[in-house]
């Protein structure tokens, strides 16, 4: 079995390697850190990009220890102890609004009761759904699946319609992707294989938005995108602060404010009542933001 | 006691008023009105202004009936029950960064097992703090108080205080007002009077807040300003979508979202850390947004 300081120098390592590609794939941008200590034991490194193709981007790294909240512990019927948690958390809002915002979390988390898991996932939000990208997204994130367990896409894909979903807008919040939690030897993989596919999630997350970003830089785009773009960008901020568990979780437990916000975009609008024309791309997107849309 | 089909007739020329008040102070902008029905029984006339001094604003009124959501019904520890309820809600978002943005709610509410009760408030959430506007804000609204009950004043005040307040911020929307709920007969004062009071309250947000407008109007203000106003704009997005306990009952109800998602500002702003410099009229609007501060 890992130690979990191995576990968590891996995802810093992670985190550097993501950053250093995405920096490549930006031109211009550097990410700024930001080291953080938590009182309660642990901290992290935040690092976020103001750049050229990325406007608002962060990618963040932490391990925390401590008691476990009182509130988890009792979500997870266990008795009063300590835990350890480290992860990667990405969100990335671009500027151009014909390349999709993307949101990527690897964690591990370990309880001192003796219980470990991991938990995490990749999920994309395109302003505008280009079905050979989200094709794209799917398989990928298929094949790093597979090479694992085959029953892991299609499960991980269907938590991740089940999970991104706006239930007072009845929206999906973009095309979906994985998402899983709670893995642990019930899966019938050891922790160092379930280790191994965690790490292969993340590593697959750089070269995947790389492309999708080098695909969308073609396309042109003028004011009446940019302003869609800013409207579904309120619904980012819509899922992330009423339906997310995580923001809900680490806003209501005293988390680091700075960090569990990055995920906002860096402008977002609202308009009462705004309906897209019928027949419009734009209502074409809407369309594909349902549950069980099979893109593999 | 007061029909209910008087009181809801009454809130409507309550909306008419406002309107027409808000329309004259803004000059040029005329409120667009939306009617819609809801299927479990009801209905509403939700109005928006778009003018050349509100950006964005909602008059919104409704009286809606049928079974009492189980939630509240359970929340309340009342039985399966019908329910009526009627109000005006009222949110608006000025263009010019010197005038404040301004929430007011006024709401009745019948329960089929005979129960009644009101509810509402009044309170300013300025992008730059002005003490002697902050105390003229109070003024008004204790003087309205204190025309039914001395007690009203410091106990709403409180609330509000209370209630309006960003924890994971740990600080409070704005400079409060007035909030209370679940106003009935245990006050002393009868439905009548209790009716009086909450119409009273509703009847002065228009002179109140068109002063406020008429003050704020000779203010400069520029790029600097704005920015402030936008990052001040998702700490309002913040409060409303995570802890405001009306937005989070109607979009898990679901309530019509585009009436309650009505109080989120047209454009709103996110920055990684944002700090202003010490001692700038920022950090200084900083100072004011604690619970306690007595305008009066």
């Amino acid at each position: 079995m890992h130690a979990k300081e191995y576990i968590s120098a891996q995802f810093q390592s992670l985190q550097d390697d993501i950053c250093r590609q995405l920096e490549a794939a930006d031109g211009t941008g550097k990410f700024l850190e930001d080291k953080w200590i938590r009182p309660e034991g642990g901290g992290g490194r935040s690092r976020v990009l103001e750049g050229k193709v990325v406007e608002k981007g962060g990618v963040m790294f932490s391990a925390v220890h401590g008691p476990l909240p009182e509130m988890v512990a009792r979500n997870m019927q266990l008795p009063p102890t300590d835990f350890f948690a480290t992860g990667v958390s990405i969100v990335l809002h671009p500027h151009s609004p014909m390349a999709p915002i993307i949101h990527m979390n690897v964690r591990y988390f370990e309880t001192g009761a003796g219980r470990w898991w991991f938990g995490g996932g990749i999920d994309l939000t395109p302003h505008y759904v280009v079905p050979e990208d989200a094709r794209f997204f799917h398989e990928q994130l298929k094949s790093v699946c597979d090479r694992f367990d085959a029953r892991f896409y299609p499960d991980f894909k269907q938590q991740a319609d089940d999970y991104f979903y706006l239930r007072h807008r009845n929206e999906t919040r973009g095309i979906g992707g994985i998402f899983f939690d709670y893995l642990d030897e019930k899966t019938g993989l050891s922790q160092e294989n379930l280790f191994d596919f965690v790490l292969a999630v993340g590593q697959t997350f750089a070269p995947v938005y790389t492309e999708l970003l080098r695909r969308a830089a073609d396309r042109p785009w003028g004011e009446p995108e940019k302003r869609w773009q800013m409207l579904r960008r309120g619904r980012y901020v819509e899922f992330n602060l009423v339906w997310d568990r995580g923001t809900k979780f680490g806003l209501e437990t005293n988390g680091r404010v700075e960090s569990i916000l990055m995920s906002m975009p860096p402008v977002a609008h609202w308009a009462y009542n705004y309906q897209p024309e019928p027949e419009s791309i734009e209502s074409a997107t809407l369309g594909w933001l349902r549950k069980g849309v099979e893109w593999v």
